[in-house]
Formats: structure tokens, C-alpha cells, sequence
């Protein structure tokens, strides 16, 4: 490794509370892995060598703003091989007509090639940190290190796959600790309404012990809630707290079902519990509403944005994903100030950062912190004239607009061009795959939705 | 003109009704400002010469999709000079700390530069025409005429600006119906809450005197209607039936707040009244609801999709904008099945046409019609691999996705660069006027927000 300086560039600041900032005419000092500095263009970093030797390399930030990484809280990035092939159905057609019979054909081939090109699609959006929840999860670890992005992988699991698919999940993410400095492992039970009670307890059980944390679903909409309701007599946000997930340290996806009265329960472990919301999922799927940040943020629960599998979403633009957050929020809470700039971009990346169980690593530009950076270009058409650059990076900016990305000091994205991957392979892979995994000819499917 | 050849292209064929579908390899033929025929790739069209002599320019269309130009079916296209400047407001502070009073700052040179950069962003992003409503229209006209673009101009008045505004922007209609092809014209009273029943009862008149649309905000929130209904006993849709709005002929910007009482009334003049939508601003200024495009549609009405002013928008991205509609739809009607694939494709086209005056004309891909069209390439990473092209072009695309968009048969854009604009003097001229646009001292506003 070795050093890179951003000279020149603008860079949002996302404080922990209170206004973000754009500051102009920075220079982003970066030693190895870490960012060292940040000061005004030209001033050398404190402790510098006088003379400027082995300063490495030096981007341009001219006319761009650096903004911390993004961070997709929540998805299943495999399932881009999926793409447009399950449109305009309710959730349970999308599960049982679609989804889960498709998923039949995963194989760890299919899985990773699907990886790659989740992993080229994120790093040219300026998404740094994806956080991640499928099988054959060893496959996306070897699809994230050879693309450069950093990840948080959880190997999924159903009870209804037997104890040794658990077994065997969790022996991935123990073998994912192994695999450096950019992957990280969380054990993924698949939610509350597919892996049961005892299960539960068993992963939880394991996670404290081995120092997991849980990424799973639940409370997706307010009828799985109430189902849970009808059927256990408890929340799903109940079930996670009999079953120790809470105390273990979870993140819970989606969480559109949770109720006023579960709020307390998460507050009790708001250290160590976030939520991902992903809303152009929850619309597309008409599941009636969205996660209630709100009630969250009163809690002191941190919240991520996240774009779940693009099977749903369409896409892994947390752009895009950031701005519903912003839209659909303000809508949920009537309240037009509610979700405001600083907040929203607060949560794509702090809030990501929590989700990914990075909270002191990255999600920030600051001293110390791993060198996770975008810069993003702000003259196209859609941003100018730019009166205020927060809302231009909210509301207008799009994907397209990512110049360069930096993913622990390393350039992964120079000039809109991935660094360690040769995108037109992995498109070509995608392609010759990507209609074996739509087939529905096998009959059969992974599960059955009915929560 | 001349002629055009776009050679071996995917086509998007919108029908009236049913399904959409993406026919590949074909051959649109181009001559002067009309489709002739869309032919499989290769096959001479019907009547052509032997020898393909004087065939023109030919554009490849190899791995790109033909779409029908987008329409921008509500627009206040030189609000861009305002992107950013009013965020995370209600919208009574939108209009009275905000807009309102900006808008003293209104000059015709500054109203073009706007127009200029609104026409260089909506003609890169595949907007072929826009429905527009704004004051100083002649210099949009001028912007639109400059950039190629085609545009439906409303000159917009107050009550309160007294009769003399009115007759000015009426003049100024009338003046565009000289200025070509692409500009057509249409009045422009505010809406029902900014111009009593006497002016748009008189403009009505001469509306249908002469032939003129008529393009205003009605309905646009729940509590605008109620509002009207305390203070009038009637809503703002029977406001516009009695005073002869309807009749004339009028598009109707956002109509959320229509209620199923009025249905019928718009029922009667479905022939000519059209409503349009632009949800990403409903959810922005918290408004409550979105436009009730299920009960529109049941009683004939045609909808198209808009973005509104860039002052709340923040884009003029009608790919955004087809896809809020989409995603808000199915959340209004609780029905993922709502507001399907080719619906989405059709509001944003034929909707648009219609809209806009121009269903014969524009909006569809058809020998006859006039060669609108915007060429986009579905090989990024965010829509590979397309099981589903339609699915893509809802959910995926990005206006970047745009590489050549053609109006009236002439190329405006090639390889994502104006053929007709140079951008970065567009530029130049949008940041040295933007603080002048946006500067509260003069103190003032050109109305009060109180409907």
C-alpha cells in the first residue's frame, strides 16, 4: 500500500448530529488504508516531510465532491441475475411464483458471477460497503475481494433446510474472518416467519459466544406482524428479544411492521440493534408502508439505506435508494422538514456504517478512518446551477455521475472504470448465466411464503 | 430535412392498450419530420427506390432501444435557476418564504438562461417535448427554438397582476402559434385559488374563440379542495366545469385532491381534458396523496407524467418521474399489480402526447407520426443482464442511458452531446445569473400562497 492524495476537492461533511457541510478546496491525505488529514488545498498535513517525498499518487478532486462511501445496509447481491424478471406481482407471488422457485437453481457458479457484476454495478455507483444476506456466501466473498469493495456477508439459512445447511452457514462465516481487512461475517438466518424459535435461540447463543452479529428479516410489512401476532401471541420484534438475537446484536431488515410498543424493547439494545430501509421496495410491492425511522431515531436506534436484492429493486443505486428514504419519509410523517438533507445523507453513510457494524471505521471522511471516498461530479445538467451541494447529491445527482472511488485507500474506480475487474467479462458470464436462473421448468421451490 | 435511417434497433411498441413489447432488429425510416416505416433490419421500406439512392444520414442503433420521446407533461422548465434553494419546506413556506418571493427577481434574460439549461438537460435525458407554464414564455420559446426541443408554451397569469397581464399573455399565446412547427401554444391562468371565476371564465372564452388548451394547477392537495369547498361550496374541478375551463379544453396539473364526485363531470369532457402527474413533489412537500390516476383512467381521462419545476423536482427527469408514478401508484392503490410495466410506458408517451395536444402525433413510434425519439442503451451494469427490457426501462434506467434523441427527424443529440446548444456557455450563463434568481433582499413576492 502506499499513500494517494485527493488535491482540490470539496468534501462532505456528515457529522454524528446537526448539519452536514460541503467544504471547498480540500486536500484528503491518505496513508495505506487510512485517511491521515484533511486540510485546505496546498497546506501540508501535520507531521509531513518537508520535502513531499513519496507523496504516491494524486487525484484530482478539481470541480468534484468527496463524500464518504456509500453503504448498501441491506441486500442480496447475487440476485441481479434476476433482474426484471418478477415484475408487477404482490409480495406472495413474487415469493412463491417467482422468487423462491428461481432460487432452485442457485448454484455456486451462478451465485458468483451474479456477485460480480453486483459488485461492479455498486463500486461505480460510489457504493464502497455492501451488506449482504444469501447462500453460497463464500462465493460472494470471493466475488467482493476480487473487486475491491468491502463487505458484510451473512450466509442465509431456513429452518426448513435441516441443521446441517446452519451448520454449514455458520462454518462460512467463520471462514470468512479469515479472508482479510475488507470482508466481515454476520450470521444470516433468514427471518422470523422461515427459521424457527429454537433456531433462533441457536444462532443467537452462537453469536454472542463467537462475536457475530445477526443480519436477518422481520416486521417486513404490518401483516407479518400481525400474523406473528395471530399465530405466537408476540411481535416479531418480540421473538427476536425471547430468542436473544436482540441481545446478541442484530440487523433487522426492513422493519416496516414495527409497532409503537416494540420500541422499547429495541431501545433496550440500541447499541448494538440497527434497521436497513430500502422504500422503492416497499412501494413496488404495495406493502402498504415504510420503515417507521422516526419511532427508530426516538429510540436511539440507528437506520442504513439499503436497496435490497435487485430482483425487487432493480437496481443496487443507493442514490436512488437515499432519496426514496427521503421522499418516502417525508410523506410517512406528513412533514415536509422531517428527513431534512443532513439526515438522509446521514443515514446512507453513518447509518450504513452501524448497519455494517463499522460504525467507527467508516461512513465518515475523517482522520483515522478507513479511505472509503466517492467523488462525484456535479456539473452535469441535472445539478446546476448547484445552490446547495447537500441537496444536489439528495435530489438530483445521479449514480452516473461517480467519477472516482476509493475503497480503503485503494483506487477501485478511476475515471468511471473499474480498476480490478474487466467489466465486459463479467457481463459476458452474467449473459451466458442469467437465463438459468430465471428457468422455472424444475418445479420446486426454497421455501414457501406464508408468514 | 432529409432522411434518416436508424439501422438495426430494438423498438418499443406502445400500443393504445395491452401490453407494450421491445421488437428487435428493426429499421426506423425517417423522412423529413416523419417515421415512414419501421421495417425488419435490412428490408428496403414499402415504395423505396431499387438502388437506395439519397438514402441520408444513418444512425446505428445496434444494442440500443428506440423509445418513443418522453414527454415533460408539467413543467415551469426555467426553475432550474432555483435547483437546491428551497429544501425540506412545507409547502405553504415552499411557496411564501421561498418561490413567491424569488420570483420578484424574474427578468426575460434570466427566464431564458433557465429555459436554455432546462431544454439542454430534458433533450439529454430523452425528453423530446414539454408542457410548459411560466412567465416570460416568448423566451422559452426562444430557449426551445434554439435547442430543438419541442414545446407546448403556457403564458402564465395571476388575477392579482390585473387584466393587462392577462391580455399580455394571451398576446404572447398567440405569438407562438407563429414560431414553427415545434411550439405550440396554450393559456395559462395560474390556478383556481390565484385567478377567480370571471378571468378564467373570460379566458375559457378565448380559449375557445380560438383554439387554445388551456394548462393550470387544480386540485393539487386534499386541502386545496377542501379549502374550495368551504370557501365556494364546490370543488376546484366543478369550479373549472363552470366556468367553462373544462369545456374548452385544459390539462390539469397534479389533481391530487380530485375526489370521486368529480369523476363524472371529467367523464363528460374526456376528450379534452388531461391531467398530469409528477409524484416525486407530492411525497417531497408531504401533500398527503398523489393523483388519483385509477378513478381518471376509469372514466377515459388520459394522465400523463411530469416533473414540475426543478425548484421542488430538482430534475426535469421524466425517467424519474415515469418511475415515482409507477412506485406511488401501487402504494396508493395497495396493488402491485397497478400501474404495470407498459401503463408506466404509455403514461410517459402517449399520456404525454395527449398532454401536450399532440396524441396523433407524438407518443408512439408509427409510420405517420413525427420522428421523436430517444435512443437508449440498456448495457450498463444497473440494467444487465434485461430479462425484461420493459422492466429496465421503468425500474433501471438512468437518463445518462440516453446516447441520441432525435425531434422532428433532425438529430438534437448524438452520442450524448447537443448537436444545436453549446453546454458549457449554457453553463457560464446559468451560474453567473443563479444568485440573481434566488436573492430574498428585494423582499415582496408575486403572490401569496393561501388557497
Amino acid at each position: 500500500m502506499a499513500r494517494v492524495l485527493i488535491r482540490n476537492v470539496s468534501v462532505l461533511v456528515v457529522p454524528e448530529s446537526g448539519e452536514c457541510r460541503v467544504d471547498e478546496a480540500q486536500d484528503i491525505h491518505i496513508q495505506d488504508d487510512r485517511i491521515t488529514a484533511i486540510t485546505p488545498t496546498g497546506t501540508p498535513p501535520p507531521g509531513a516531510a518537508a520535502d513531499g517525498a513519496g507523496e504516491g499518487e494524486v487525484v484530482d478532486g478539481a470541480g468534484l465532491v468527496a463524500v464518504p462511501g456509500l453503504v448498501n445496509s441491506h441486500t442480496h447481491s447475487p440476485m441481479v441475475m434476476m433482474r426484471g424478471a418478477a415484475e408487477d406481482l404482490s409480495i406472495d407471488d413474487w415469493f412463491n411464483r417467482r422468487i423462491w422457485p428461481m432460487e432452485v437453481n442457485l448454484t455456486p457458479e451462478r451465485v458468483r458471477v451474479g456477485a460480480r457484476l453486483a459488485c461492479a454495478e455498486m463500486l461505480l455507483a460510489g457504493v464502497t460497503t455492501f451488506v449482504d444476506h444469501y447462500f453460497h456466501a463464500d462465493q460472494i466473498a470471493e466475488a467482493a475481494i476480487e473487486s475491491g469493495i468491502r463487505a458484510d456477508l451473512a450466509p442465509t439459512f431456513f429452518s426448513s433446510a435441516g441443521p446441517e445447511a446452519i451448520d454449514a452457514a455458520v462454518d462460512t462465516a467463520r471462514d470468512h474472518r479469515t479472508r482479510g481487512p475488507r470482508i466481515t461475517a454476520s450470521l444470516g438466518p433468514h427471518a422470523t416467519y422461515t427459521v424457527g424459535d429454537e433456531d433462533l435461540r441457536r444462532t443467537a447463543d452462537l453469536a454472542r459466544a463467537e462475536g457475530f452479529r445477526i443480519h436477518l428479516h422481520a416486521a417486513e410489512t404490518d401483516d407479518q406482524t400481525q400474523s406473528s401476532v395471530d399465530r405466537l401471541g408476540v411481535t416479531p420484534v418480540q421473538v427476536l428479544d425471547r430468542t436473544g438475537v436482540l441481545d446478541a446484536g442484530a440487523l433487522i431488515a426492513h422493519g416496516c411492521g414495527i409497532r409503537d410498543a416494540d420500541l422499547p424493547i429495541l431501545e433496550q439494545y440500541a447499541d448494538r440493534v440497527t434497521v436497513a430501509s430500502c422504500p422503492k421496495v416497499y412501494l413496488k410491492l404495495a406493502m402498504g408502508t415504510v420503515t417507521p425511522i422516526k419511532g427508530l431515531r426516538s429510540v436511539g436506534v440507528r437506520v442504513g439505506v439499503g436497496t435490497d436484492g435487485a430482483a425487487v429493486h432493480n437496481t443496487l443505486d443507493v442514490w436512488e435508494a437515499l432519496r426514496m428514504v427521503a421522499l418516502t419519509q417525508k410523506q410517512r410523517e406528513q412533514d415536509a422538514e422531517w428527513m431534512n438533507l443532513s439526515d438522509t445523507l446521514r443515514l446512507a453513510t453513518r447509518g450504513g456504517a452501524a448497519a455494517a457494524g463499522l460504525a467507527d471505521q467508516v461512513g465518515a471522511l475523517e482522520p483515522g478512518r478507513q479511505a472509503d471516498i466517492a467523488l462525484v461530479d456535479l456539473s452535469g445538467p441535472h445539478c446546476q446551477p448547484v445552490h446547495d451541494p447537500r441537496a444536489a447529491l439528495v435530489y438530483s445527482v445521479r449514480s452516473s455521475d461517480v467519477r472516482t472511488v476509493l475503497v480503503a485507500g485503494e483506487v477501485v474506480v478511476r475515471d468511471r472504470k473499474l480498476t480490478r475487474m474487466d467489466l465486459d467479462e463479467v457481463f459476458t458470464d452474467a449473459k451466458d448465466l442469467a437465463h438459468t436462473l430465471v428457468d422455472l421448468s424444475q418445479g420446486g421451490a426454497v421455501q414457501h411464503y406464508a408468514p
